[in-house]
């Protein structure tokens, strides 16, 4: 169907990125929001056909994908608003001042973008975090040109939201080179991609054997550059004694929804479930296995993905001391991911590192604990994860606080008495974790505090106002707050 | 006289440290901001001995450490003053609202500390970036731990400043392991420090081979962390012709200063000159040949940095077409170094990589361009700086924007008609630049802004009011500006 890209491809292609670069990066704010705004239009535009194409490509159903459009719009629009408002530039300025020894230079410091930008479509999100999605729209807002490689598990698709955003460029008159659409369904493509040397930065979404590659390829470089990758995460949620005694029922139905919806394949699922067994935790396991086998199993984004489910949930369900207490009663067709749950004590859990391995899926596994102790002892233990949730009472939270302090040190975003599944996008959104869960728990995927993977201060020291980009001169032509003199002013 | 850690004692250490980080990361940012104000007091306290020991130690001019002594004091200040305003914490809160579509949860971010921080004394800055330096200043001023390696140059210095920094832990009854000091001669010390996996972030400024050999640690980790390494600079400064026409005594003398400061022993120092070989060039030439000629060799810093610099020198006036322009009258005793200044045409530079590696010491070359397309080939051809500088007037500015723009594209700091040494400690600082300049230019190490190095971020999801901690809650008890509801508000 497409071809991958030569490297003699790549070398062009990249080529007219770093020419671009040097084009887009000297636009104004508001050039690169209305940028951003005309892709979201085009996307909006040709929404009916996107979602066509999409559903046939991954199986998602229509609503799933109406609504991940709207998401995808809303982010390029929203982060389009961020970038305009140059809030996100952090700028800082110290006026000259002769009077302290040493005597203090004019100093004004702003944001500017890193270059070209690759980014790797991602297999669960064929519109959010795929060609017009997070990563692309963080990058234009950083002033970076795009360089996508098609997920190609949604090729077709992504070439379209591709054909899209050229219209877009064109009718913004953006540089050649803004941005580019790569196939590839070989590593070597990824490969030549990253390790190019006008290539700035990397952004991707997938599992953890890939990213984690990426980002080697990024750090051997003769010149290294940033990967950010968001890999992988089992999304623990602790069940509180007083919270769980009160509402058993209601969490088990909640999180039976959140476990397989859309078949269990978002970054977020709640793949580990940790509880204090005895009687309160029984009730819990019933009633979420009575859910878990009323679930119809829905077909999963493609085979390659439905292969690894399959696998890997049966690898998690032979290791010692791990039963299975609830599948789907509907048998799943080929390629349909049948909704799981497993259950193991603790102890074994512990013993064990391969269960706390992501099954990408509708699939999670009850850690069940002799005591508080042995809870703390599993927090200790996990790995860093894109977000933990708590079921607690206040009461609950008060009581546990080593536990509690544990587990914010080990997350992103830490939930109280909801499901991690659902990311909201803003700009109080963290998704991004200590590893595995991202290569750098200092940046965020989601939220338009993402632009910041892709750009990097500069000084300028010195300098009169006319010569001084806009951000910086005294007049502050865009009206941004600034710290100036260590003072925060607009 | 000090003995290297071994692998046990490293252990017991870190693991003291990852106990403190429990208790310190809870303490309020007064709490820190205080802790890092008695550092200070204990440096001010101390002052007459700390500078008799590091003069022996690092031959380095009363003064100069009289001023490093102060400036070490002014960052942990203005870092405990920036600490304590809350206000580098970003934070960023949604309030929930029910009435959009997908429904929006309550979400609030803050920034948490990562965890201990190894730091690695720098030779050249035996107070402001070692000990007490301000890596230390600003992974306290995070919420993290640190664990200093004393620069082995400077080890009783050190000693007695980790002596200072444990009374003053004592004072403010910080928990055991919030700081601790380990003398290695080896890098098997620093190499067991980066690889253990209680270390979570390493702060570094000194070599190439040395930040680079910490970077490739830290990322083969089984969880990489982390490594922010301040490394190579030659900081090039650009001629312009209408400037040079006009001041080129004044150019000269500035620069004869600048170079052969504290004899060249600045990550700053201007390593590279490049102008368009004419007859003013000569002049400028001829007048920094006579500055320099006049200027003393002083001791250096230690036996190896002599001998690194007399080999490193004499390797660059061996290649290809570069000549020595001037070196000091005056003869230079042992582990004294030469002031020198070398020539090439631009063309020679350009074909040999070699010349522009740092040469750490009194010396700088000047590159003879034929042209403006010449030095804009020389701006391409740049590794990642530091700094970049330019001469030039307002008009030479207007009509050399190709060469600006390349410029701005390689530094961390841009410096107009001034000198790259002498780093001003405040907000707008950015001392940090594109590889081989520091292994990540997204950060910087000089300034309140590089406590971010050392913390990311936390979404809180759906907390009450009662259990989020203080600059998250509504009523804003630390009177931080927060942007909510995507306006900024205090």
């Amino acid at each position: 169907m497409f071809q991958d890209s030569t490297t003699e491809e790549i070398d062009l292609f990249m080529a007219e990125a770093w020419q671009a670069f040097h084009v887009y990066r000297k636009q104004s704010l508001k050039q690169r929001a209305d940028f951003m705004r005309a892709i979201a239009a085009e996307l909006k535009t040709n929404e009916v056909v996107l979602m066509q194409t999409a559903a046939r490509e991954t199986n998602l159903p229509p609503a799933r994908l109406k609504t991940e459009i709207n998401r995808t719009i809303f982010q390029l629009n929203d982060y389009a608003r961020f970038c305009e408002s140059g809030q996100w530039l952090d700028i800082r300025i110290d006026t000259a001042n002769a009077d302290v020894v040493p005597a203090r230079p004019d100093i004004r410091k702003t944001l500017v973008p890193l270059g070209p930008v690759v980014v790797f479509g991602a297999a669960n999100f064929p519109f959010a975090y795929s060609t017009a999605g997070g990563d692309t729209a963080c990058a234009l807002a950083a002033g970076c040109p795009v360089i996508v490689k098609a997920h190609p598990g949604h090729a077709e698709t992504s070439q379209l939201v591709a054909d899209a955003i050229t219209t877009a460029a064109n009718n913004c008159f953006m540089p050649k080179g803004i941005f580019t659409h790569i196939h590839g369904a070989s590593s070597k493509v990824g490969e030549a991609l990253v390790k190019h040397p006008y290539t700035k930065a990397v952004g991707f979404t997938g599992s953890f054997a890939g990213g984690k590659q990426l980002f080697d390829w990024g750090n051997q470089r003769a010149v290294p550059i940033p990967v950010f990758a968001e890999m992988s995460s089992v999304n623990p949620v602790f069940l509180l004694p007083e919270k769980i005694t009160a509402d058993h029922e209601s969490i088990a139905q909640q999180y039976a929804a959140s476990i397989t919806l859309n078949s269990g394949q978002f970054c977020t699922n709640p793949g580990i479930i940790i509880g204090i067994g005895n009687d309160v935790l029984d009730l819990f396991v019933n009633k979420l296995s009575a859910e878990i086998k009323n679930i119809v199993p829905e077909t999963m984004l493609h085979a390659g993905i439905y292969k690894n489910y399959v696998e890997k949930r049966a690898a998690a369900l032979s290791q010692p001391g791990v039963e299975q207490v609830a599948v789907s009663a509907t048998d799943a067709a080929l390629n349909q991911g049948s909704p799981t749950i497993a259950m193991v004590k603790a102890q074994d859990f512990l013993a064990n590192p391969l269960l706390q391995h992501e099954v990408f899926g509708p699939y999670s596994i009850i850690v069940r604990c002799a005591d508080m102790n042995e809870m703390i002892a599993v927090a200790n233990y996990l790995e860093g994860q894109l977000t933990v949730t708590l079921m607690g009472t206040e009461n609950d939270i008060k009581q546990h606080t080593e536990l509690v302090d544990i587990l914010r040190n080990i997350c992103g975003r830490f939930i109280l008495n909801g499901v991690p599944t659902g990311v909201a996008v803003g700009l109080p959104m963290q998704h991004g974790g200590p590893f595995p869960a991202t290569t750098d728990s200092r940046f965020t995927s989601v939220g338009a505090d993402g632009i910041k993977r892709f750009a990097r201060p500069v000084a300028y020291q010195n300098w009169s106002d006319e010569l001084l980009p806009d951000e910086l001169k005294d007049s502050n032509p865009l009206k941004i707050w600034r710290t100036v003199n260590n003072e925060l002013k607009c």
